[in-house]
């Protein structure tokens, strides 16, 4: 059998219906072996996704909706180049998200909390003020807040990645061209400690401001008009919660409609963009072993790689980076007598573990949260697992307040492995080696194993600049 | 920057101390990219090897050897081609391991615990029958029994793959080169339930039938003469425990050992070979979430990695697959304050928990079992945890006789976690897609997505057999 017979056999018939003709197959083909500049750099970062996180989305998809991940599909149709990445920071081998972020936007590897900041102090500048000064609109979109680490190590220097009022701030004078997520704490006078009108600052500098959905997508700013979208408090609902309440959905844009959104805005510019992509309460829900958060927004995530996929595609100018930080909690479908069974019953979930914990009160009687636990998720615990919940809102603090942090996230993650076949090995980042894949111009530079510094020259050298 | 020039900054100067110098990775290459037809084939499976195995276990050697694992230098150097293999078995997402072998053994995705044998009945040639037929020389070696179900996928049909003193017995007329293991039970008068003497039949048969190292590594059998190699009743003891063990040292070849004297005896033949390599403790440690043992398995795998390597590169006509056959337990270094130190402690280690626990008995103090903790991993843990562990001692089956299979693994594993910051999400298999690498003349038949089954017919095309 010939390598051409063997592939179709092997993966092409296998994947059923497929996103791309063979003729888009072949064009994309014949754009990567070009190996011409990036004009246009698309990265888009699933935050703390461990490998079972990407496993039990392309699963859920596939057997949900009948069809694989888009980022899955990309390798069905070898159309990208992989590698595995080494994520440490400099000062331990599981990294933070700060640190990770500043490993690509400042191409050095600083202690975990700190942004582009070595320990000795050194700044390092950040990717997007290079690329920003070469020419290129840069921009940032995000499920958690727009100040928070991911996007800001792609943007600012800073010791603490704590001090978001104070990013806010620094991201003013860089009229970067999209900026958009949650965060509206660090923007707005009335939640601000220091009570500084930071919107009006923004649209005082000349930026356009918006705060829901329906503004944004009818958002038609020229080119050069700097955007700032601020749609949440924190960051922005899990995808599941947001699409059972028309209230949040009014109100606030998916990671996708964002992206397509901000690529519209940025590729007005004639000279091409640069433009993060961060799915980043995957990595919140993994920390929370929070099974559906976490496989609903990894969903969430992929519907904006295939809004990247497809304007790189169209576009044949754009490199395409899909990849997370690091891992998170490591969680896996574990065998067992009804494992399929038990995964399938995540395909009717309403609402996030959350969503469910966050509305249960002291005064709740087991039978009560058997029953919000049912119309959520399906699952009907026992009595003993509900009373073994409700014991952790006993647990008042000295002021006799209940500590909404303290809600028992993994009391409730142990209780649904048994229904659900998913197990998690802690509530925090692993030194896991990670997924990454690269489609477009400059995904020939990508070798096989890389440590998460080399993608910052990487960027440069694809979009062909050697010195910024 | 340059293509070659950004590699070899972004890679190769990375690497520091590498296994093969320019003139080889040169020669590699070229090897790889005329596509011609493999005379040998070596299969290597880390059973139930999870992302996290991989990683720590290179991370380990990296801290303290100085050097990157076999497997991933490969990676480094860009001497492979990479696939993730989706896994699963006929009649579930998470596969067994006899459903595994079965699904590259006979090309069929079979339900769970059979071996080549489908719901129906319908039974399916196993790979190593049909390149017996077609002239190679075939064998497998692992650190399990023989009989196991990696191996016996390879091998033979059945039902079940429980029944091994059965799998032992349709074993003897295959007449397959080389099959070296554990599994003394299966084949010795003393200990089969028919107290049939087995390994006496092989030798009538005409098999050269050796029981020890030195024995084995004596052996020089002529080409055509099967060799027969069991070390050791079930599997062969942990590399970490052996290596303290003169008695065991003496008595049992390491993995790479095994791999060296099968490959010495199977070239002898004149169309080429076939040999499966199976580190199969690797699953046996990940389902006890017993660290030490799982990393340092994975080393003594990784270790037979470079034996296969090190022929496939002189010989430049054999084509290396390493892969697992599924997730395990999905082990993670996860994120604390102490993750590097805690990690280091790994280095220290002298025997695994199985160790620790199998010496563990009723009579022990807390201060006893405390000692003898730290005398195998230098970790001392607190009274109250010994009590702990000590408290699973007394609790006998309805005879009042202590059941070994109830040794505290788990109690054990989520202590240790506070000391070496390495997490588990389960003690079973994982549906996870794996990591698949391929060297040699038929590695560019592979896509970047598998399913297990596709490795059946690569292997048949990259040998040049279309039909067997």
């Amino acid at each position: 059998m010939k390598r051409r017979d063997f592939f179709r056999n092997a993966s092409l018939t296998a994947l059923g219906a497929s996103l791309l003709g063979p003729s888009q197959l072949v064009a994309a083909g014949n754009a990567k072996k070009r190996g011409k500049t990036a004009k246009n750099i698309i990265f888009l970062v699933s935050d703390g996704m461990s490998t079972g996180t990407l496993n039990m989305a392309s699963l859920l998809m596939q057997r949900k909706y009948g069809r694989q991940s888009q980022w899955l599909q990309l390798y069905e149709q070898n159309l990208v180049t992989r590698a595995l990445m080494d994520t440490a920071s400099a000062n331990s081998l599981v990294t933070d998200s700060a640190a990770a972020s500043s490993s690509w936007g400042g191409g050095v590897r600083v202690p975990n909390g700190a942004l582009n900041v070595s320990a000795d102090g050194t700044a390092h500048k950040p990717i997007l003020q290079k690329f920003k000064a070469a020419g290129k609109a840069v921009g940032c979109v995000t499920t958690v807040p727009i100040t928070h680490a991911t996007p800001a190590g792609f943007c600012v220097t800073s010791k603490s990645r704590g001090d978001q009022e104070e990013i806010a701030l620094q991201y003013l004078p860089l009229k970067f061209d999209v900026m958009m997520g949650g965060g509206l704490e660090y923007f707005s006078k009335e939640k601000r400690k220091d009570k500084a009108d930071v919107f009006q600052q923004f649209e005082q500098a000349g930026y356009a401001v918006v705060q829901d959905k329906n503004t944004m997508q009818a958002l038609n700013a020229p080119a050069g008009k700097p955007v700032l979208g601020v749609f949440y408090e924190g960051g922005l609902p899990y995808s599941l919660d947001a699409a059972q309440d028309a209230a949040i959905s009014q109100q606030v844009p998916t990671l996708a409609a964002m992206t397509q959104k901000a690529i519209s805005q940025l590729k007005k510019n004639n000279k091409g963009f640069v433009l993060q992509v961060e799915g980043g309460k995957v990595d919140w829900a993994a920390h929370a072993n929070d099974a559906g958060a976490l496989l609903y927004d990894q969903i969430a995530f992929d519907e904006a790689v295939k809004v990247a996929i497809d304007f790189a595609m169209a576009d044949k100018e754009t490199l395409v980076i899909i990849t997370t930080d690091h891992g998170n909690a490591n969680p896996g479908l574990f065998s067992g007598s009804k494992t399929n069974e038990n995964f399938d019953r995540l395909q009717q979930f309403k609402y996030t573990n959350d969503w469910i914990l966050r509305g249960i009160t002291r005064d709740f009687s087991a039978a009560q949260v058997i029953e919000r636990i049912e119309a959520a998720q399906g699952i009907v615990i026992t009595k003993d697992e509900a009373a073994a919940i409700l014991s952790h809102y006993n647990q008042l603090d000295e002021k006799g307040i209940y500590n909404p942090y303290k809600l028992p996230f993994k009391p409730l993650a142990l209780i649904q492995s048994a229904y659900t076949s998913i197990g998690w090995g802690a509530m925090d980042h692993s030194a896991d080696y990670v997924e990454l894949a690269m489609y477009g111009p400059g995904s020939e530079l990508l070798p096989p194993f890389v440590k998460n510094i080399a993608l910052h020259q990487l960027m440069l050298t694809a979009a062909g600049i050697s010195k910024a």
